[in-house]
Protein backbone atom coordinates (compact mmCIF):
# COMPACT_ATOMS: atom_id res chain seq x y z
CA UNK A 1 0.00 0.00 0.00
CA UNK A 2 2.78 2.00 0.67
CA UNK A 3 5.32 3.59 -1.81
CA UNK A 4 9.14 4.92 -2.00
CA UNK A 5 9.42 8.08 -2.78
CA UNK A 6 12.47 10.76 -2.53
CA UNK A 7 13.15 14.27 -0.78
CA UNK A 8 13.88 17.17 -1.87
CA UNK A 9 14.51 19.91 0.58
CA UNK A 10 15.82 23.46 -0.95
CA UNK A 11 16.97 26.38 1.47
CA UNK A 12 17.40 29.54 -0.75
CA UNK A 13 16.26 33.25 0.08
CA UNK A 14 12.66 33.82 0.49
CA UNK A 15 12.52 36.32 -2.28
CA UNK A 16 13.11 33.45 -4.46
CA UNK A 17 9.60 31.46 -2.99
CA UNK A 18 7.34 31.90 -5.96
CA UNK A 19 9.80 31.29 -8.61
CA UNK A 20 10.93 27.91 -7.02
CA UNK A 21 7.16 26.99 -6.35
CA UNK A 22 6.38 27.40 -9.67
CA UNK A 23 9.58 25.64 -10.93
CA UNK A 24 8.36 22.48 -9.00
CA UNK A 25 4.93 22.80 -10.44
CA UNK A 26 6.28 22.86 -13.62
CA UNK A 27 8.61 19.64 -13.04
CA UNK A 28 5.63 17.66 -12.31
CA UNK A 29 5.44 17.37 -8.71
CA UNK A 30 2.01 17.14 -6.97
CA UNK A 31 3.02 19.03 -3.75
CA UNK A 32 5.16 20.75 -1.40
CA UNK A 33 5.86 21.88 1.84
CA UNK A 34 7.31 25.60 2.86
CA UNK A 35 8.37 26.90 6.16
CA UNK A 36 9.85 30.28 7.07
CA UNK A 37 13.14 29.33 8.11
CA UNK A 38 16.75 31.17 9.55
CA UNK A 39 20.28 30.13 9.23
CA UNK A 40 23.95 30.36 8.30
CA UNK A 41 25.36 29.36 5.36
CA UNK A 42 28.50 29.07 3.76
CA UNK A 43 28.78 32.57 1.99
CA UNK A 44 29.57 35.41 4.12
CA UNK A 45 26.71 37.84 2.97
CA UNK A 46 23.17 37.18 1.46
CA UNK A 47 22.48 38.72 -2.32
CA UNK A 48 20.97 41.29 -0.11
CA UNK A 49 23.72 42.38 1.64
CA UNK A 50 22.81 42.15 4.93
CA UNK A 51 24.87 38.83 7.15
CA UNK A 52 23.56 35.67 6.25
CA UNK A 53 23.13 35.06 10.36
CA UNK A 54 19.98 36.70 10.66
CA UNK A 55 17.29 36.66 13.54
CA UNK A 56 14.52 37.62 11.13
CA UNK A 57 14.06 34.40 8.94
CA UNK A 58 14.34 35.49 5.76
CA UNK A 59 14.87 31.60 4.45
CA UNK A 60 12.35 29.33 3.22
CA UNK A 61 12.94 25.85 3.65
CA UNK A 62 10.84 23.86 0.61
CA UNK A 63 10.32 19.83 0.79
CA UNK A 64 9.52 18.02 -2.10
CA UNK A 65 8.12 14.48 -2.06
CA UNK A 66 8.69 13.11 -5.67
CA UNK A 67 8.06 9.35 -6.60
CA UNK A 68 11.87 8.99 -8.21
CA UNK A 69 15.24 10.95 -7.63
CA UNK A 70 15.35 11.58 -11.29
CA UNK A 71 12.99 14.16 -10.81
CA UNK A 72 13.80 15.45 -7.57
CA UNK A 73 17.91 15.99 -9.13
CA UNK A 74 15.88 18.03 -12.39
CA UNK A 75 14.19 20.56 -9.78
CA UNK A 76 17.36 20.85 -7.99
CA UNK A 77 19.64 21.28 -10.97
CA UNK A 78 16.95 24.14 -12.71
CA UNK A 79 17.44 25.54 -9.12
CA UNK A 80 20.55 26.01 -8.56
CA UNK A 81 21.51 26.84 -12.44
CA UNK A 82 19.33 29.63 -12.17
CA UNK A 83 19.74 31.14 -9.02
CA UNK A 84 22.90 29.65 -6.83
CA UNK A 85 24.98 31.84 -8.33
CA UNK A 86 23.37 34.57 -7.33
CA UNK A 87 21.76 33.45 -4.75
CA UNK A 88 22.31 31.76 -1.20
CA UNK A 89 20.81 28.56 -1.21
CA UNK A 90 21.38 24.53 -0.57
CA UNK A 91 19.63 21.52 -2.05
CA UNK A 92 20.03 18.15 -0.33
CA UNK A 93 18.04 14.45 -1.35
CA UNK A 94 16.82 11.71 0.95
CA UNK A 95 16.36 8.63 -1.32
CA UNK A 96 14.64 6.15 1.44
CA UNK A 97 11.26 8.32 2.19
CA UNK A 98 7.98 6.25 2.21
CA UNK A 99 4.51 7.31 1.52
CA UNK A 100 1.86 5.84 3.76
CA UNK A 101 -1.12 8.20 3.34
CA UNK A 102 -1.46 10.54 0.51
CA UNK A 103 -4.72 11.79 -1.69
CA UNK A 104 -2.18 11.39 -4.88
CA UNK A 105 1.41 11.07 -4.94
CA UNK B 1 24.32 4.29 23.29
CA UNK B 2 22.12 5.53 20.35
CA UNK B 3 19.11 3.65 19.65
CA UNK B 4 17.69 3.29 16.01
CA UNK B 5 13.76 5.20 15.27
CA UNK B 6 11.96 6.67 12.49
CA UNK B 7 10.19 9.41 12.12
CA UNK B 8 6.92 10.20 10.87
CA UNK B 9 5.83 13.22 8.87
CA UNK B 10 2.15 14.32 9.21
CA UNK B 11 1.49 17.90 6.81
CA UNK B 12 -2.24 18.73 7.19
CA UNK B 13 -4.37 21.51 7.82
CA UNK B 14 -4.18 23.91 11.05
CA UNK B 15 -7.63 23.16 12.33
CA UNK B 16 -6.67 19.65 12.98
CA UNK B 17 -3.19 20.31 15.25
CA UNK B 18 -5.30 19.59 18.61
CA UNK B 19 -6.82 16.39 17.24
CA UNK B 20 -3.73 15.13 15.83
CA UNK B 21 -1.67 16.07 18.60
CA UNK B 22 -4.38 14.02 21.04
CA UNK B 23 -3.62 10.66 18.72
CA UNK B 24 -0.09 10.91 18.94
CA UNK B 25 -0.67 11.15 22.64
CA UNK B 26 -2.68 8.01 22.74
CA UNK B 27 -0.41 5.60 20.52
CA UNK B 28 2.05 6.07 22.82
CA UNK B 29 4.88 8.26 21.47
CA UNK B 30 6.97 10.11 24.09
CA UNK B 31 7.06 13.65 21.65
CA UNK B 32 6.72 15.96 18.62
CA UNK B 33 7.69 18.65 16.78
CA UNK B 34 4.94 21.00 14.99
CA UNK B 35 5.90 23.92 13.10
CA UNK B 36 3.67 26.85 10.96
CA UNK B 37 3.84 25.18 7.36
CA UNK B 38 2.70 26.67 3.77
CA UNK B 39 2.24 24.66 0.52
CA UNK B 40 0.33 23.00 -2.32
CA UNK B 41 -0.70 19.63 -2.53
CA UNK B 42 -2.79 17.21 -4.80
CA UNK B 43 -6.15 18.73 -4.24
CA UNK B 44 -7.06 21.37 -5.98
CA UNK B 45 -8.69 23.52 -2.92
CA UNK B 46 -8.65 23.19 0.52
CA UNK B 47 -11.26 22.11 3.02
CA UNK B 48 -11.83 26.02 4.13
CA UNK B 49 -12.48 26.13 0.25
CA UNK B 50 -9.91 28.63 0.14
CA UNK B 51 -6.58 27.54 -2.30
CA UNK B 52 -4.51 24.98 -1.53
CA UNK B 53 -1.33 27.08 -2.53
CA UNK B 54 -1.43 30.22 0.54
CA UNK B 55 0.87 32.75 1.60
CA UNK B 56 -0.70 32.45 5.27
CA UNK B 57 0.77 29.21 6.50
CA UNK B 58 -2.50 27.53 7.26
CA UNK B 59 -0.73 24.13 7.26
CA UNK B 60 1.29 22.13 10.22
CA UNK B 61 3.76 19.85 10.04
CA UNK B 62 4.34 17.09 12.66
CA UNK B 63 7.50 15.34 12.84
CA UNK B 64 6.58 12.24 15.39
CA UNK B 65 9.72 10.03 16.47
CA UNK B 66 9.07 6.57 16.89
CA UNK B 67 10.66 3.50 18.29
CA UNK B 68 9.83 1.51 16.09
CA UNK B 69 7.62 1.42 12.36
CA UNK B 70 4.59 0.11 14.01
CA UNK B 71 4.12 2.67 16.23
CA UNK B 72 4.40 5.31 13.27
CA UNK B 73 2.11 3.39 11.03
CA UNK B 74 -0.72 3.34 13.94
CA UNK B 75 -0.60 6.96 14.16
CA UNK B 76 -0.32 7.21 10.84
CA UNK B 77 -3.30 5.16 9.81
CA UNK B 78 -5.65 6.54 12.74
CA UNK B 79 -5.23 10.47 11.18
CA UNK B 80 -5.86 9.55 7.44
CA UNK B 81 -8.69 7.24 8.73
CA UNK B 82 -10.49 10.01 10.53
CA UNK B 83 -9.21 13.13 8.28
CA UNK B 84 -7.93 12.40 4.72
CA UNK B 85 -10.91 12.10 3.57
CA UNK B 86 -11.98 15.80 4.50
CA UNK B 87 -8.75 17.59 4.86
CA UNK B 88 -5.73 17.87 2.70
CA UNK B 89 -2.79 15.81 4.14
CA UNK B 90 0.15 14.11 3.83
CA UNK B 91 1.82 11.14 5.86
CA UNK B 92 5.38 10.02 5.28
CA UNK B 93 8.16 7.91 6.86
CA UNK B 94 11.77 7.87 7.29
CA UNK B 95 13.15 4.91 8.96
CA UNK B 96 16.68 5.43 9.17
CA UNK B 97 16.48 8.02 11.72
CA UNK B 98 19.03 7.71 14.95
CA UNK B 99 18.29 8.95 18.00
CA UNK B 100 21.95 10.49 19.70
CA UNK B 101 20.72 12.03 22.99
CA UNK B 102 16.93 12.18 24.76
CA UNK B 103 15.91 12.65 27.97
CA UNK B 104 13.69 8.89 27.44
CA UNK B 105 12.97 8.38 23.48
CA UNK C 1 28.77 15.37 -8.59
CA UNK C 2 26.77 15.06 -5.44
CA UNK C 3 28.58 14.07 -2.25
CA UNK C 4 27.15 12.48 0.95
CA UNK C 5 25.89 13.15 4.27
CA UNK C 6 24.73 13.22 7.38
CA UNK C 7 21.76 15.73 9.12
CA UNK C 8 21.57 15.69 12.35
CA UNK C 9 18.39 17.70 13.62
CA UNK C 10 18.17 19.47 17.40
CA UNK C 11 15.06 20.28 18.83
CA UNK C 12 15.60 22.39 22.21
CA UNK C 13 14.41 25.36 23.56
CA UNK C 14 14.36 29.00 21.76
CA UNK C 15 16.36 30.35 24.82
CA UNK C 16 19.31 28.25 23.48
CA UNK C 17 19.21 29.34 19.71
CA UNK C 18 22.77 31.44 20.18
CA UNK C 19 24.41 29.34 22.09
CA UNK C 20 23.81 26.00 20.08
CA UNK C 21 25.10 28.37 17.18
CA UNK C 22 28.28 28.71 18.23
CA UNK C 23 28.70 25.19 18.96
CA UNK C 24 27.92 24.14 15.66
CA UNK C 25 30.10 26.97 14.00
CA UNK C 26 32.78 26.01 16.59
CA UNK C 27 32.38 22.05 15.22
CA UNK C 28 33.23 23.09 11.70
CA UNK C 29 29.82 23.18 10.09
CA UNK C 30 29.44 25.01 7.15
CA UNK C 31 25.97 26.07 7.90
CA UNK C 32 22.64 25.80 9.57
CA UNK C 33 18.98 26.18 8.89
CA UNK C 34 16.72 26.84 12.41
CA UNK C 35 12.98 26.78 12.46
CA UNK C 36 10.74 28.33 15.13
CA UNK C 37 8.95 25.12 16.27
CA UNK C 38 6.26 23.75 19.31
CA UNK C 39 5.82 20.37 20.11
CA UNK C 40 5.72 18.20 23.01
CA UNK C 41 8.68 16.13 24.77
CA UNK C 42 9.10 13.67 27.32
CA UNK C 43 9.43 15.54 30.35
CA UNK C 44 6.32 17.30 32.32
CA UNK C 45 7.49 20.79 31.73
CA UNK C 46 10.09 22.62 30.42
CA UNK C 47 12.64 24.47 31.74
CA UNK C 48 10.19 27.75 32.06
CA UNK C 49 8.55 25.79 34.56
CA UNK C 50 5.35 26.30 31.98
CA UNK C 51 3.82 23.18 30.42
CA UNK C 52 5.92 21.48 27.63
CA UNK C 53 2.87 22.07 25.33
CA UNK C 54 2.54 25.42 24.18
CA UNK C 55 0.70 27.02 21.40
CA UNK C 56 3.54 29.61 20.94
CA UNK C 57 6.75 27.66 19.86
CA UNK C 58 9.13 28.57 22.08
CA UNK C 59 10.76 25.75 20.25
CA UNK C 60 13.42 25.67 17.76
CA UNK C 61 14.39 23.17 15.79
CA UNK C 62 18.23 23.03 14.38
CA UNK C 63 18.76 21.06 10.75
CA UNK C 64 22.87 20.89 10.39
CA UNK C 65 24.47 19.24 7.17
CA UNK C 66 27.68 17.80 7.91
CA UNK C 67 30.02 16.14 5.69
CA UNK C 68 30.31 13.06 7.88
CA UNK C 69 28.75 11.11 11.24
CA UNK C 70 31.73 12.15 13.27
CA UNK C 71 30.95 16.00 13.29
CA UNK C 72 27.37 15.48 13.40
CA UNK C 73 28.28 13.35 16.43
CA UNK C 74 30.59 15.95 18.42
CA UNK C 75 27.78 18.85 17.84
CA UNK C 76 25.18 16.37 19.82
CA UNK C 77 27.47 15.64 22.24
CA UNK C 78 28.62 18.87 23.07
CA UNK C 79 25.20 20.27 23.11
CA UNK C 80 23.39 17.67 25.36
CA UNK C 81 26.40 17.70 27.70
CA UNK C 82 25.95 21.50 27.95
CA UNK C 83 22.20 22.06 27.81
CA UNK C 84 19.85 18.90 28.28
CA UNK C 85 19.96 18.36 31.86
CA UNK C 86 18.15 21.18 32.65
CA UNK C 87 16.91 22.07 29.33
CA UNK C 88 14.26 19.94 27.14
CA UNK C 89 15.48 18.33 23.88
CA UNK C 90 16.22 15.66 21.22
CA UNK C 91 19.27 14.98 18.95
CA UNK C 92 19.02 12.51 16.29
CA UNK C 93 20.76 11.95 12.66
CA UNK C 94 19.74 10.59 9.78
CA UNK C 95 23.29 9.25 7.66
CA UNK C 96 21.23 9.01 4.37
CA UNK C 97 21.38 12.20 2.78
CA UNK C 98 22.73 13.62 -0.83
CA UNK C 99 23.58 17.36 -1.33
CA UNK C 100 22.86 18.32 -4.76
CA UNK C 101 24.24 21.86 -5.11
CA UNK C 102 25.54 24.05 -2.36
CA UNK C 103 27.84 26.42 -2.80
CA UNK C 104 30.54 24.96 -0.21
CA UNK C 105 29.75 22.14 1.81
Amino acid sequence: MTQRASKLVIVTEKVLQKQIAKIIDEAGATGYTVVDAGGKGSRNVRSSGRPTVSDNFSNVKFEILTPNRDMAVKISDEVAARYFDNYSGIAYLCDVMEVLHAHKF
